[in-house]
């Protein structure tokens, strides 16, 4: 988990008894390469079932660009994100892809998924 | 439910023994934001198998303009919308997925979904 | 079934052993609205698995040019197009799907389905 | 010009010695049918090559906000928005396109445009 | 001109000192071919400069759908709607561009011309 | 001049006072490269201005077809084929672009124009 | 099978206990309607999973050339060429999609699949 | 002028007597708002006809960089950037376009334009 | 597996015990026919779930350069590729569809996969 | 001018009193950054208007694959390829734009261009 994760702020659920889907795509990430000091930009997709809370967008925005000078690999990061929104949601299903830009004719996606038997 | 439910018509479905689907694409919608007092556009798209009855397309465009002043969140408009037609169709099944607008760089999509055995 | 189903034609599928599929789009069909008057516009997608008989296409033409100036509902044609077709072509499977043109902000698209143990 | 032109507001132009053009698309544009009372919905594509002013965005915003709830037809909106934006903003030269979503199978643009010399 | 240009109504120019420019297109153009008697269809782009007169939208609609039944060659039908437009509205420059669908695997798109100086 | 030039008919242009511009998209062109005898295939578009006759469509696709086994290089047919269509039809102005289709990485478009004071 | 199944050549397949899948698009292909003698284009689309022999593509390529003057019915030539191909390599799995050019407003798309089991 | 234009570097044009032109596209270019401190994204597009120097690809990206956590406008960074460049550089001619990301349902672009004559 | 698979390097998975998916386009493979000693172009998708460890992305860049020329089937190329990453890797799953540009109107997608269980 | 410009063969133009356009696009140019020996990936446009010389294509193939292993700039690699061309066709006017691919969120394209009276 990443020293951001209190910015998450959340909303009651007022539907907690159906199963829903709720998908946020964050089309202006950038973090900086911890290797070379370069920045990388990307896009994220955020999809989850919620159960009883739903991420505020405002306080998702604040969060995600905190990363902004952050040095850390792709791969991480998206873990990263995936265990402070899973902490802070508790959502019965939960899943981020994370397309960042191609770099040297060579693009990386990353998709990782958490649900509630995990 | 809201208030705006009586607004919905219907006509008897010809072929209830036969189950199918009828997708209607509503690519203009607009409320407002309850906290900003900004308005939000999206498009709902729903999707349902008919019992015997079918909503008429005028009455749900003027139900769906109801909304065009209200102040009411993304997240509870589509769940509302769905009961409405669920208590005014009583289909089969039933889907709507709201896509809403990007704002401030991220868009978010509200799938919510009803069946029989629900 | 309608007044027109005569004016489809088939030929012998010389491959009934095989199950394989066709898929016919009509993109070009417009009939007339009941309530209004006024022309609608859509396209329509048939794919079927002939069993004994495949459809003729210029007689499918012919067919679907019949409707340009009946007036029926939407969700009506669908239906009946398909009957007309299972009646004529007696298929294992077929299924219809026929998008209309947006109408006030609204599309409407029906998807109906014929299965031999229906 | 219209009663909401008070809404604008501007900002100096740092660099006005050298031509240059500002491009805005408000891509949410939203009025009523002074005819039928329905919702219209648009894209508003504005350019200008400013002078001593440049129209801060927010403002714009909120400006093309107040007819969300005004009768006017197309033709006339296009004009008035262009006589309000030069009156505030004294350009060069400017023109507005606007892209009103299809009604019945039918789609209009109304470009007008202003330069110096008019 | 054409036995329908009656149906064409027009409204006053608000703005008639200023020279900008309308574009209507219609998608959902359809005539008969005068030689097989099977329907065409296209997409007519109308582009105008209006004089003193707009052209109604709904009137303009009628009128389109009055070339429904009506055998009449693609290069024939540009150019009357053309004159037909031109004398109802007198507009100070008009262009039409009609773009058929594809037969036999040849598409033909018609584009005529009016001014002033004409 | 090619031997296929007598299969191209015609009919009066009946609006010959007027300048105006008829384009017709051949999409499905065929011929035979005459170094490999493979078959190479490309799509034409052919643009003029009528004088006084038209090309009949049916005609044309007739012509069209009857390169389909003739072994000529890309650049000569384009300009072979403009030969033959202004000796047909004695246009005021035509051109022809003719987009062969990607061989070994490679993609060409010829494109030729005529005009009456050539 | 066709008279054109002998110029198809097969090479040994390398990896003959692993289960893959090699796609082969065919975006040029041409035969002639046996009705009305005009030729017909579309793309074939050839999926198949490997036993112990691959298609050599330049001999493909000639065997589908093959059919350039051939007089045959959509539905026939996809199943024929299924024969031809499964009968030369003997694959564990193949499917062939045939989608034909639009004629007359009307596009169709022939799907025929072949398993070791059938 | 900014700061950072020392961080331009260039090499010698060997093409010096023919005027030519080069694109540059920066996808990935981000600054702050100095009203919200909110990050901007955006795309600058340069395109220059260099007299004795060219600009060095990778100098270029990290003059670009380095205005990641300044705050600064839209309009001002797109003239900044010009006169940055065409001081390092001293350009036949070059243009700028800088489309800046939506914001609030509207995205700006800024077109600058400078020539020797200037 | 081929000489190069020594230049593969991999750094460990910090995420060991979640199942999820690395995908990776590469799209400007190059290398040699081994018949023709023309170079063939192609976009290489490797997609993996991780176990212990990871791919270096800037090495994979230079294993895939090593093939640029190497005279090698499409076939084998794909097959080779994932027998390398594969023991490099030792990934839970792994596919790599290698999508190759069209040469004489035919393209072909080779598609690999492995499994822990193969 | 290139060691490879004689591997440029020409084919005599059978319409050389007629002014025409040749365009071709190379999709599949390759050649080696002289700093980082890392391979840089383009397409290449050459437009021309050919004088008494049109090029061989299979000609033209084999010269741009003789770039795969020299280190030249992008800059130059236009530059030196138009000079090639111009000296073997002597055309009448001749352009070449080559887009090279992004490389750290950077894509340049270079147009170069040559006329008689240069």
């Amino acid at each position: 988990m990443s020293d951001f994760r209190n910015l998450l702020e959340t909303f009651e659920n007022q539907f907690p008894q159906r199963q829903y889907q709720i998908e946020i795509v964050c089309s202006e990430f950038t973090s900086v390469c911890p290797k070379t000091g370069q920045p990388d930009f990307g896009t994220l997709t955020i999809t989850y079932a919620p159960a009883q809370k739903c991420v505020e967008l405002k306080s998702l925005k604040f969060y995600m660009q905190s990363f902004r000078n952050e040095g850390i690999f792709f791969e991480h990061i998206t873990n990263v994100i995936l265990e402070d929104l899973v902490s802070a949601l508790e959502p019965r299903q939960m899943k981020i892809a994370a397309a960042f830009n191609s770099r040297g004719g060579m693009a990386e996606t990353v998709t990782v998924e958490h649900t509630d038997e995990q």
